[in-house]
């Protein structure tokens, strides 16, 4: 058995795999936001702990556990750095891999979330099929991944930025900083920001209404999901937009690579679904150059446990001894 | 000894190398332009059949041949298609491969020139102490090459369209039709239709004094290296309204892939040589995502054999017997 956790900026989503990727046992729990990054590890532990104890095991008895972070991830040395969707001053790198590993008495291997998922829609989800797929993940940021030739392309370590591609020179502010990216027009951030900023200007719109008839302080992809249901023209030209912005940058990136698939997962991608990943393809067209042999576009398969599962596959499979199926794994 | 032949749009390169890459041969002569893709396979024999005598051997001598094409290649089929600026008319798949060598008596090894070209640069040039590069090819159009810890990255067959990344969402037209693209902005067919434009709109310059000076129809890299050189106002205008363009659309795809280096190539590129290549990395900085560890910029080391050299490397390399240094090979 295997553990996996992928580590988000809301909430720590951990599970526990057979050899044949069964899910045994899991458990979520809220990210901790007010104990630093030592709070972070703890609650880690805590959410492998119970995902291990569902599924009649405990974390030293597993094979591994891997975690999916977002951030700055060095495998190699067990860091994480710049996560500052996870806890604001998590800056400088934290030795999450070591931490974990004391912790829980097992083998702990560390990955980057958009990376692992995109790595678990490829070998479980929506990328069987393929040898090369490029995820795209389209939540508060816009992340990307690449298996090429069947293997994870992490270039020197970050690549798969695939929100800082450029798709409007001078154009939007985006939340890195920097100007015209696609996650200036596409990320859930980005778009809350341009929404908030319409509202105030006097355009109506139900976002924020429905934000606070759900309890929540930020506009979820829920949000906009119930917005979108409702037909709200904010909502609705924001989301446009984004598609637009989608559509371009995915576009480029094939141009780039010519991968067989692209797979739209994430907050929004996921919980706006086909329709929307249709959306995309859609305008994806204008902008590929071989348009008559475009790639496969799917919406990631493997859902909210996608990216759990993705960690645990970090773990390096034990090679199966003669008579070792009796150990369930 | 290895044949490679570089087809571009205006002149067919032809080199016999041996095994320690040296150039024993060279043959140069333009494209024919009024007899058709046979006319054009005929040339391409000629061209290394001199090029062997150069080096004292004949075709039929060679170890093989290698083709760097323009268009759609399919290196598998041994076909050429779309390849309009070879020949206008040139559209639907030409067996390149096999008439090659009936012709020549030797076998032909078919690639696309700015991926043969950035394998060279790779293996012999300015890529050489790296294992992934980005080879961008900056010319009539704007062509890009991958290499991909040490292998060269072609996709389903037409990866590398970085001039076809959209970098201003609705911007100008670029010459393949779509909207945006890098090449519409970079490349120097889109770069001379703008000149023509502003020209014809009253602006001055000494672009087309100089084109007719030099016996030139259209606007070469030397028309424009000369008009640079002599401070002309819309020349220096829309270079670094092309080197933006390329700095946002180099910077995309280090975002995406996080290459350890670029080479810049191709006839601008290597025209304008490193004080060029130097503004394409500052125009890249304000949209590099890991901007404190950017990639390496070189211009192309190879110059104008190139692509040639490229082409003959992919003749798979004839294993060496003992005894057989005396082939000279």
């Amino acid at each position: 058995m295997r553990g996996g956790i992928d580590l988000g900026g809301t909430k720590i989503q951990a599970v526990v795999i057979d050899g044949r990727f069964k899910v045994l046992g899991e458990h979520r729990m809220p990210t901790p936001k007010d104990a630093g990054p030592e709070g972070v590890v703890w609650a880690l532990a805590e959410a492998i702990r119970t995902a291990a104890e569902a599924a009649g095991t405990e974390p030293a008895a597993l094979e591994g556990v891997g975690v999916g972070s977002p951030g700055t991830v060095d495998g190699d040395a067990g860091t994480v750095a710049n996560a500052r969707n996870v806890v604001p001053t998590w800056e400088a790198p934290v030795p999450v891999g070591t931490g974990l590993a004391e912790e829980l008495k097992t083998p702990v291997h560390l990955g980057h979330d958009v990376r692992v998922g995109t790595m678990a829609e490829f070998r479980l989800g929506a990328g069987k099929p393929y040898k090369s797929v490029l995820g795209v993940f389209w939540g508060t940021g816009v992340g990307g991944g690449l298996v090429l030739n069947g293997r994870s392309w992490t270039g020197r370590h970050a690549a798969g930025e695939i929100g800082h591609m450029v798709i409007r020179r001078g154009g939007a502010k985006c939340p890195c900083g920097r100007k015209g990216c696609m996650e200036a027009y596409a990320g859930r951030a980005a778009m809350e920001q341009e929404a908030r900023r319409r509202h105030k200007d006097g355009e109506k719109t139900k976002l924020f209404e429905i934000m606070r008839d759900r309890d929540r302080t930020t506009l979820t992809s829920g949000v906009w999901a119930r917005a979108l249901d409702r037909d709200d023209d904010l909502a609705r030209d924001l989301v446009d937009r984004a598609i637009e912005a989608l559509g371009a940058g995915v576009a480029s990136a094939c141009n780039l690579l010519d991968v067989e698939a692209v797979i739209i997962g994430g907050g929004l991608g996921t919980r706006l679904g086909e329709d929307y990943a249709g959306k995309i393809e859609k305008a994806m067209m204008p902008h590929l150059f071989v348009d008559d042999d475009p790639p496969a576009v799917h919406v990631a398969a493997l859902g909210d446990l996608g990216g759990a599962i993705g960690a645990a596959l970090l773990v390096p499979p034990v090679r199966r001894r003669a008579g070792s199926a009796a150990r369930g794994s």
